[in-house]
C-alpha cells in the first residue's frame, strides 16, 4: 500500500483496552492480500438497495473490504463524491441511522438535504409517495428513505429515477444494517471472506434473540446469514412467539437448506452459540413495541467463551453493560463499522468507484 | 456554447417518455440566439425579494434564460457560491419548499444554516422578529424565510442587513413560486421571452381554479401574470368565493388594463383554456384549508388539445394523476425546473454572477 | 498585516450608526500591537470544555484575540476545519444557540450533522448518554451538545473519545456563552486584555440582574469574570431570591476574595452600575420560567453614562427596544461577536490552529 495513503486518525483513537481485540477487530486483515474486486461493486451502480434479496454474497464481501480500506486510510482529501446531493429522508424519525447516513456522505464530501422528521412537516399532509418520488429527482442524486410503511419503498420507485436506499420500512427491511452487522463478522473472522476454501473456518451456530418476522433489522440480518449458509451449521431463533417467521422467511430458510430451529428456552441453547444477534424493539402496526425483551444477556450469562454478541442499537435492558469490556463485545465494532460500510455503499451505488485514491489495491 | 461546459446528466435522465415532449420542453429554446443580459441580473445583487412586485418583466425573462442554461449545463465544478453561507428559517415548515431553496444553495456549493420547524423552537417563544432579524445578519449571507404572519417579512426587514427571499408569508405571496411557474411557462412557449415583437404568439387564455385572495401561490402567480397581460387575452377565475381577490390584487387588475372575469362554473369555461392553474390549498386564519377543491382535473376533463395545466404542488385529489403522462402535465416541468429558477435567483441576489463560466453566452 | 488578508465584508456592513460606535466596538483594537500567542491556544487541542472552570484567564483572552481577528478578516479561503465533522447535539432545542454554532462551523469549512430536536427522535427514547456517545464517537469529530439534565455533559464523557463542547446542561453552564460576553466586554476595554499593567482600567462594578443559581448563562458569566477579579470593584447581584446563588458558586466567589452584594432593590443600586448583565429566563426543574422579570430597563432607566448593558438573549420585556439605538447597547456586539469566539474555540480544540494564514500576527 502506498505511502500517499495516510492512517485514519479516527481509528487510532480507538483501540480497544489491552486483552479486549475482538472489541475492535482490526480492518486491515479483511484487505491484506485480498484486493477488492471493483468490477464486482460496478454492478452496484445505479441500482436501488431495498432488501437484502438485492445484493449477491460477492458484493457483500467487496464492499466489506472497501469498507475496511476506508475505515484504515483516511480518504476525506479525495472528495470522492464531492457535487453530490443525497438526500436522508426520515419520514419515520431515526437519530442514530439518519446521522450514520449523512456522516457517510460527508466524509466522502457529498451533500445532505436532511428530513429529520417527517412527520411534522406540512407537505406530506395526504401527499402521495409518488409525487415526493418525482420531488426527489428534481433535488437530488440519491435518496435514503425511513418509513413507517412497509410498502414504502415500492411506491416511492414508482416514479423515482435516482437509486434509493431503503433504511428501513415498516415491518420490512433493513438491508443496510446488515451490511454493517456482516461487515462486524468478517472484520472479526475474515476467513468468512476469503477466496480460499483451505482458510474456511468450522461452520458457526447462529443464534437470534428476537422475532425476525416483526424486527426488520433482524430479518435483514438472517435473509444475508443466509447467503453465507455454507458458513453455519445451524440457525437458533430464540422467541417469545410460536411462529416468529412469516411466510417469506419460511420459504426463504428452506430454500437455503439450512438447518433452523425455534425455542423460546434461552437457558438451555445459549452457551452453545457462536454468534449471538439480539434485538428487542418491533415495529407493530405503526409503532415500536419492546417484544422478547425478558432474554437478557449480561457478564454472568454462560456464553461460550468466544462466542460475539450483536446488536443493532439502540438496546435498552436486553443487553447490560457490564458485556461492554468483554470480548463478547462485537456490538461497539458492529456500530462503529456501520459508517464506513455505508460509505463503500454510497460510493458504489453513486458511481463514484473512479474517484478512489489509486493507491487501494484492486484485482487487475 | 463552448465544449467546456459539460450536458448536464440529471437532464438526460430525465426525458419524457415519447409523445409527452410538453412534459418536459427543452431549456435549451430559451437561451439559443439569445444571450443573457446580465446588465439586468445584476439590478438584483443585494436585493430582498417579498413581493412579485419586486421583479421587472426583464428580471423574470433574464433569470428565466440564466435557469434554462444552468438546467442544460453542469455547473457543480465552478463553485458559484462557495463561501457563502444561506439560511432556510422555515418558521412555518414545508420539507417541499425547504429542499427545493436548499437543493439550490447546494448545487452552487453555497452551505446552509437549516431552520426545518420553527415552531418546536425555544428560542422563538416570545422572541420579536426584529431580534431574529439581528441574529441573522451575525449567522448567514442571506435568508429565506416562511412564516405563519403576512406581516412577517415586513418585521424581519426592520432588523435584517442581508437579503431576504420571501418563500411564504401568511396569506401574503409566495414570489419564488412564481418564478418557476413563469419559467415552466417560458419553457413551453419561448417565444413569450422573445425580444423579436414578429415573433410572439397569440394571445392566450389564462384561467385560475383557485382563490388568489386567500392562496399566496395563485396570488403571486396571477400578480406575475399581469407583467405579460400583452400576451394573454384574458384572465378567468372559477372560484367558489364570490369575491375571490383582495383589494389590493383588484387594483393591481385594474391598473393593468388586463380583462378578466370571475365565475365558479368550471364546465362552461375550461374548455377554452391555453394556460390552467390550479391549487386547492389555502392559508386562512393560522391553518392550511382545503378551499375549491371541488373543482378538479382528469384526463376525461373537456380540455383543449394543446391546453397545459400547472399547480404548484402538493396536490391531492383535484388534480388527478391519470393527467400525469399526457401533454396537458407542464406541472412536473414547474416542480423540476424550480430548483434551476431559484439558483438563478440565488446568484444573481448574492452577487454571485461574476463567478459564472465564461463559456455562458452573454450580451456584451 | 499583510495586504493578503481580505476586509471581512460582512463587518463593513455592520458599521454602527454615527455616534453609537460603542454598540460595535472595532475588533481590531484587540490585536493591534499585541500578537496572539498560540502557544497558549494550543493547550485547548483535543480538550473537551464542559464548565467555565475548564478555561484559564490567558486562554480566554487569546480565543478573545483571535476572535477578534476572524471578525476583522475574512478567512473563509482559507477552509481550516476542511474535513472535520461536527455534531450539534440540541436533544433541547434552541435555534439560536445552535445555529451560532453551526455558523461557526460552516464558515471554517468544517461539516455538521445536526440534531435539532432531540425530544422528537425515536432513538433517544431510554437510550443511554453512555450509548450515545459510543454513536458520536464512529460519527464526527467534535460534540456540541445541549441537553435538559445538569449531569448530562459528565455522563456523555463516560464514552465519549471526540471533545465535548457543553452549549448549556439543565441548571448546569454555558461556558461559550461566557466567553462571547466577556468577548464583548474585552473589545468594548481592550485594556482589560493588557498584557501591560501600567494600561488596565480603573475596576469596574459589575451588576447582575438575574438568579445566577438558576439561569446558566448568567451562572458562567459570573464564573467568568471571577477570572478577571482584579478588574472588578464589586459585584451587585439584584435578584428576587434570598439566596440567588448555589453553595458551589458561594464557594467560588470566598476562593476569588471578591467583594458583593446581593439586593432585591434595582433603583438604589443601578445607577453605580458600569457592566450590568441581566437576562430572565431560567431553567428550572424541566423547563423554562421566567424569573425576575420584574426588573426591567429602558432608555429612561437611570444608568451612569457610559454603562453598557448585556444579554444572552432572546429577550423578552425586561429589556426594552428603546435601548438598542443608546451607547448602552453592547448585547448587538456581544449576539454578534459570539459566532467569531465559537470559531476561535473550534479551531483551537480541533486541533487546526497550523492552518491558520500565515499572516496573523503570532508571538514568536
Amino acid at each position: 500500500m502506498s505511502e500517499k495513503l495516510e492512517l485514519n486518525k479516527r481509528i487510532e483513537f480507538l483501540e480497544p483496552p489491552e486483552g479486549t481485540e475482538t472489541l475492535r477487530p482490526k480492518p486491515v486483515s479483511l484487505f491484506e492480500n485480498n484486493p477488492i474486486d471493483l468490477s464486482v461493486l460496478k454492478k452496484l451502480e445505479g441500482r436501488s438497495i431495498v432488501s437484502v434479496k438485492d445484493f449477491e454474497r460477492d458484493e457483500v464481501i467487496e464492499l466489506a473490504k472497501l469498507a475496511a480500506v476506508l475505515e484504515n486510510f483516511e480518504i476525506a482529501p479525495y472528495h470522492i463524491m464531492d457535487g453530490k446531493i443525497v438526500t436522508t429522508a426520515f419520514f419515520e424519525a431515526s437519530t442514530r441511522t439518519r446521522l450514520s447516513f449523512e456522516s457517510a456522505v460527508l466524509r466522502l464530501d457529498g451533500k445532505v438535504l436532511s428530513i429529520p422528521e417527517g412527520g411534522v412537516t406540512g407537505v406530506r399532509k395526504g401527499e402521495s409517495l409518488e409525487d415526493i418520488g418525482e420531488m426527489f429527482n428534481a433535488y437530488c442524486d440519491m435518496v435514503i428513505m425511513r418509513h413507517t410503511e412497509t410498502d414504502s419503498a415500492e411506491r416511492v420507485l414508482k416514479s423515482l429515477r435516482v437509486p434509493l436506499i431503503n433504511a428501513g420500512n415498516g415491518s420490512g427491511e433493513h438491508p443496510t444494517q446488515s451490511l454493517a452487522d456482516w461487515y462486524a463478522l468478517l472484520k472479526w473472522k475474515p476467513e468468512l471472506a476469503s477466496p480460499d476454501p483451505s482458510k474456511r473456518n468450522k461452520r458457526m451456530r447462529l443464534g437470534i434473540l428476537g422475532t425476525p418476522g416483526s424486527m426488520r433489522a433482524v430479518k435483514s440480518f438472517l435473509l444475508m446469514s443466509l447467503m453465507f449458509q455454507d458458513r453455519i451449521s445451524r440457525v437458533i431463533v430464540i422467541s417469545q412467539m410460536a411462529d416468529p417467521f412469516g411466510d417469506d422467511l419460511v420459504h426463504e430458510l428452506e430454500k437455503a437448506g439450512i438447518k433452523y430451529q425455534v425455542t423460546n428456552d434461552m437457558q438451555k441453547h445459549v452457551s452453545k452459540l457462536d454468534i449471538i444477534y439480539m434485538n428487542s424493539i418491533a415495529f407493530l402496526g405503526d409503532s415500536y413495541k419492546n417484544l422478547d425483551s425478558e432474554y437478557q444477556l449480561n457478564r454472568n450469562s454462560d456464553l461460550k467463551e468466544d462466542a460475539v454478541i450483536l446488536h443493532p442499537l439502540a438496546r435498552l435492558s436486553e443487553l447490560d453493560c457490564s458485556l461492554d469490556d468483554t470480548a463478547h463485545n462485537l456490538y461497539f465494532s458492529q456500530a462503529h463499522g456501520a459508517v464506513f460500510m455505508r460509505q463503500a455503499l454510497l460510493i458504489s451505488v453513486s458511481g463514484s468507484l473512479n474517484r478512489l485514491p489509486k493507491e487501494i489495491p484492486t484485482v487487475k
